[in-house]
This record gives structure tokens, C-alpha cells and sequence, in this order.
């Protein structure tokens, strides 16, 4: 038995590729007490990365030149000297890109596979539903009757965001690239209409969407879409910092949001957010999570690449949007 | 008799400029019942005239061309059809550049010449000390030990947030552009530390003077010091957007933040304001800053510029830094 590891060799200069990984088959690690052993079944890919293969001080150390790369994962404990987690119990955590992985179970949580599927941990009950839940209720704050823009509207993270809202009495406007993915949004996830920021100017289309402006702007994506977004918000307006997808393979400095005297002029606040911070309350969120879905109110899609080995080019994915709902890896 | 008048006759390009205003000698104006007549003493000079010169949406609407520019003034009741503000009263307003002007008393307030000397309702007892206070106390909501560091620190809002924050047991660094502010914001406010931005590496000088980083920034200016700013924040540290005077006589686009991405890093918040959402309060605030001022705790300075005709070139001093505090100009 060998370990198929994904190791990051080389810091990307814009976009990720090939050449910054190296694919691996390393012998099988020997357990130490308090340790157990995960059959990775799934791997999280998430926007995130980008940023964690970057040597600059975030709110994570980067990944080392030489480490397997970080990853969410779930899967299957087949060995174990831990009390808690034991063999045949399944567990979500940060094993990383690779077949195999150890875990004290520090990072690591036990997932009930007759719940909801296990890919569902990783995305929906996993890192993006707990940063939609937080991101929106705790940071966005939203009233009954807000407008709610959010960007990324067809991902991980959006598609929750813009169904919570919608538990919560917004008027909910979605942003994703092409036709079928904003078909999705107002079709199943039930958003009140979406924006196709590949199809449309997206000056044109917030205002067409938000005709009472924006009181909550959700975003993923920053760029040109943050500056659009900043320029029709609301007095009292909330600003939610969760990500900037479109920035993270710059090559030249991160574009910073022009409109930004749009926060002075309307008494708005921008504001970033961590899910990690959040751990304490991740049961609670992911018990009231699973009371929507239940209700119909919460659907959510898995985008599953098959192959650990095509880990590179899966990546890409996220950024060139050719991926509908949460990007995995089935090992 | 006749009134000075200083008219808007064009939107400026960049800077400002003598061609954009008219210098008219008009008739006095005719009293209708509840109105009275204030002849100016002191009229206000501040960085948010070149935004409402501009015919853009904002938190107030443009000055009309044709229109005398609008200003925040300090004067004598000389003739009154009103029973709050009689003759002899001194009264503070929106009376605009010009010699004279007339009010129905509902954006004009009743000023003691026995309590401070008239400019000072203009300066640390009028709009720029009221942003200083609430801008600082309500959205950077410094605690005991925090860092501060204010942009505009010699100027009429920067100088009160400092000293404020003092007040409040912070550590407080002012930027200033020239050594003799720089001097002035240390030996006479008792700031613990001052930047040099025209002689200084900004980012260099903000390593330097907040070795433990920022809490509060307070920003004034905007463009490249707010960059810097932002890459030395701590963790929820808080941003006001108060003012972006480096970018309001720009011909190209606003300089947005390109660090912006710090807050999502450090879960911080950048916010706007606008004082006048606060007026209600101002009376309280105005009491607690007198008294500070008697224990010598707050102190302030005015540079006065005689002439109402130097309007047009008295006004860049504001965006050249060649005035050290309040700018006014004595009628």
C-alpha cells in the first residue's frame, strides 16, 4: 500500500499549473498513540488555495514548498489508536491532497454519512456553509426586505448565502457566469433574479436586478463587480469581505475597489470575515442548516472530478468557472 | 450696501480653479418674516467643498452652478425678522462665500463669543471637531491601549481625532506633510509619535512609529497612505473613511484600496460617515470637547486668510497642505 501524495513544489506565479505540483507515491505512515488513519474519499477544492500557496502572512501560514497541499477532506477511518475516532467511523478534516492521511483529531470532526451524503460535508454542512451561514447572518446582518446581492451566486459559498437570505425574507439577486447557472439560481435555489456577468454589463444589470438598491453585498469575487456593487448600495449598507476571486492570480497588485467613498457617502461598512473563527458555533449552524434542507428550503450541488492525479488542472476550475456548485476531488 | 458674493460658475476640472467662481457684487438681500440677516465674520474652507462642487450623487446634492458655494459661517444678527436670533446674537450656519447672508434659523445655531473666540465655532468647536468626535468615538470605537493613527493628523479633523484618542488612554500617531506639523502634532497635541509622508517611506514610517501594529485608522486622505494602512492592521481593527483629499482633484478614477483585502485577513471593518447624521448630539459632544479644551487637554489652531476675493486661491491650500489647522478666511 502506498500514499498518492499532491505536494506543493513551486509558489505560482498566476495561475496555478502542473509544474507547481509534484504527484507522489510515498510509503504509508506508521500511527503514533492519540492518532488514526482516514481513507480520503473526497478533497475539497476551494478558492482559498490560492491564497495558501502564497509565502505572505495571512490568516494561515502558507503552505511550504514541499508539503502536501492543504485540503479539506472526509473520509473513512480504517485504523486508529485514538479513543474517540475509530475504525469505520467517518471523519472531516484537513487531511490535505493525498490518498491517506493522519489525524490527532484536534482539526478533525466525526460526519454521519446517513445524514446526507458524505460529499455534502465538504461543501453544504462543510467550510463554505459555515462561511455563508456566519458571513451573512453574523457580518451582512440582514433585515427582512433587504436586497441582497451576492457574488458567485452558483458556488459553494453563494448558493448558500443567497438561499439563506431567502429563509430570511430578503429580496436575493445572484451573480454567475453564463445562462444555465443563473437558470439555477431563480429556478431551484429559488434567488429572485441573476445577473450573467459574462453576458451583461454589470453596471446595467445591478441596477436593472436592485431597483431599491443594495443593503447587503456579499462578495466573493472583488474586481470590477465590488466597484459596480459599492456604487448601488444603500444608506447603512453591509459590505461582507469573503473572498476575491477574481484577484487571486493577479500577476500586478490586487485592484482595490475604486467606489470604495461609496462606504462615506452612504455610511456603509466593508467588512471581512474568517469561518474559522466560528468554530465554537459550527454545530448549531449546521443543525439549523439541516432543518432547511430538510424543508426544501437549503438544495446545494457537488461538482465531482474524479482522480486525486488531476488535482491541477480541477483547480482551475474555480477560477475559469467550468464547475457548477461545490468543486471535489473523489479519490 | 451691497453683498459680496463668491458664485460657482463652473465644475472644476482637477483643481480648482479662478475661472470656476465669480466675484459679484450683488444687491442686499430683503427679509421675509422669520428670517434674519447674519453679516459674516469667518467663513469655513474644507475638503468637502470640492465634492460638492462636483454633479455627482452624494450625501448632499451639488452646489448649482450659478449658485454662491456653499460654506460654514460665523457672524453677527444685524437686522432679524426672527425671535430666536435677534440682533447682536452671533450665529453659525450655511451661509455660504459671501459677505452677507440670510437664514430662517433651521440649519443655524446660536454661538457664545464669551465662551471661545468666533473661529473656534468654526474649527475644533464646529463640523470639523463634531467629525473628529463622532467619527473617532462612534465608528473607530477606540478602547484604552489601542494604536491610533490619523492621516491629516495637522489638519482640522486629524488634530481633534488625535487628541481625542489621547483622551482615551490610546497610543496616537499622526501623519503630516513637513517637519514643523509633524513638531506642532508631538510638542503641543502630545501625540506619542508623528509621520513626515512628504520626507518619510510611508510604509517604512508606519512600521516604525506602530510597532504593534493598528487599531483605529482614521482616514482623511486616502490613495496610497490608506493602502499603507491597511498592510499594518491588527485583528478587528476598525477604518474610518472620513475624507480621500489626495483624490478629489483627481482627472482619472479614485484610487481604490488595493490592501483592501487585509480586512478579510485581519476580520476588520472599514466604515463611512458623515457628521451630520449626528447633529442631535452635537450640543453633548460640543460640552465634553469644552471641557477638555479648559484642562488644556484639547487645543487648536486656525490659519485665518483675509479676503473674501482669495476664496479661489485660498481654498488650494487645503489640497497642498500650506496651512497648518483650520483654514478660514476673515470676511
Amino acid at each position: 500500500m502506498k500514499n498518492t501524495q499532491i505536494k506543493l513544489i513551486a509558489r505560482p506565479v498566476g495561475m496555478p499549473k502542473a509544474s507547481d505540483f509534484s504527484i507522489e507515491e510515498n510509503e504509508m505512515p506508521i500511527l503514533k498513540d492519540g492518532e488514526f488513519l482516514v481513507k480520503n474519499e473526497y478533497i475539497s477544492l476551494d478558492p482559498a488555495m490560492r491564497g495558501w500557496m502564497r509565502d505572505v502572512r495571512s490568516y494561515i501560514p502558507p503552505v511550504a514548498l514541499g508539503d502536501v497541499m492543504r485540503a479539506g477532506t472526509v473520509g473513512e477511518v480504517i485504523e486508529s489508536k485514538n479513543d474517540k475516532f475509530k475504525v469505520g467511523d467517518f471523519a472531516s478534516g484537513w487531511g490535505g491532497v493525498q490518498k491517506y492521511s493522519v489525524s490527532d483529531g484536534k482539526m478533525s470532526h466525526k460526519v454521519d454519512p446517513s445524514i446526507a451524503p458524505l460529499p455534502k460535508f465538504l461543501g453544504v454542512l462543510g467550510m463554505p456553509g459555515m462561511t455563508a451561514y456566519f458571513g451573512l447572518l453574523h457580518v451582512g446582518e440582514p433585515k427582512e426586505g433587504d436586497t441582497v446581492l451576492v457574488s458567485g451566486g452558483a458556488g459553494a459559498v453563494g448558493s448558500v448565502v443567497g438561499q439563506i437570505a431567502k429563509v430570511k425574507g430578503c429580496r436575493v439577486v445572484g451573480i454567475a457566469g453564463g445562462a444555465e447557472k443563473c437558470k439555477y439560481l431563480v429556478d431551484t435555489l429559488g434567488f429572485d433574479d441573476a445577473i450573467d456577468y459574462k453576458n451583461e454589463n454589470i453596471h446595467k444589470a445591478i441596477k436593472r436586478t436592485c431597483p431599491k438598491g443594495i443593503d447587503v453585498y456579499f462578495d466573493n469575487v472583488g474586481g470590477e463587480i465590488l466597484d459596480a456593487a459599492l456604487g448601488r448600495i444603500n444608506m447603512h449598507a453591509r459590505i461582507v469581505i469573503c473572498g476575491a476571486i477574481s484577484q487571486y492570480n493577479n500577476e500586478t497588485p490586487v485592484k482595490g475597489p475604486s467606489n470604495y467613498l461609496s462606504l462615506l457617502v452612504n455610511r456603509a461598512r466593508m467588512q471581512g470575515m474568517v469561518v474559522m473563527d466560528y468554530a465554537k458555533d459550527y454545530r448549531m449552524a449546521a443543525m439549523e442548516m439541516g432543518g432547511w434542507m430538510m424543508q426544501g428550503k437549503l438544495h446545494s450541488k457537488e461538482f465531482i472530478v474524479d482522480g486525486i492525479e488531476t488535482f491541477p488542472e480541477t483547480l482551475l476550475r474555480l477560477f475559469n468557472g467550468d464547475k457548477m456548485g461545490k468543486l471535489l476531488l473523489k479519490v
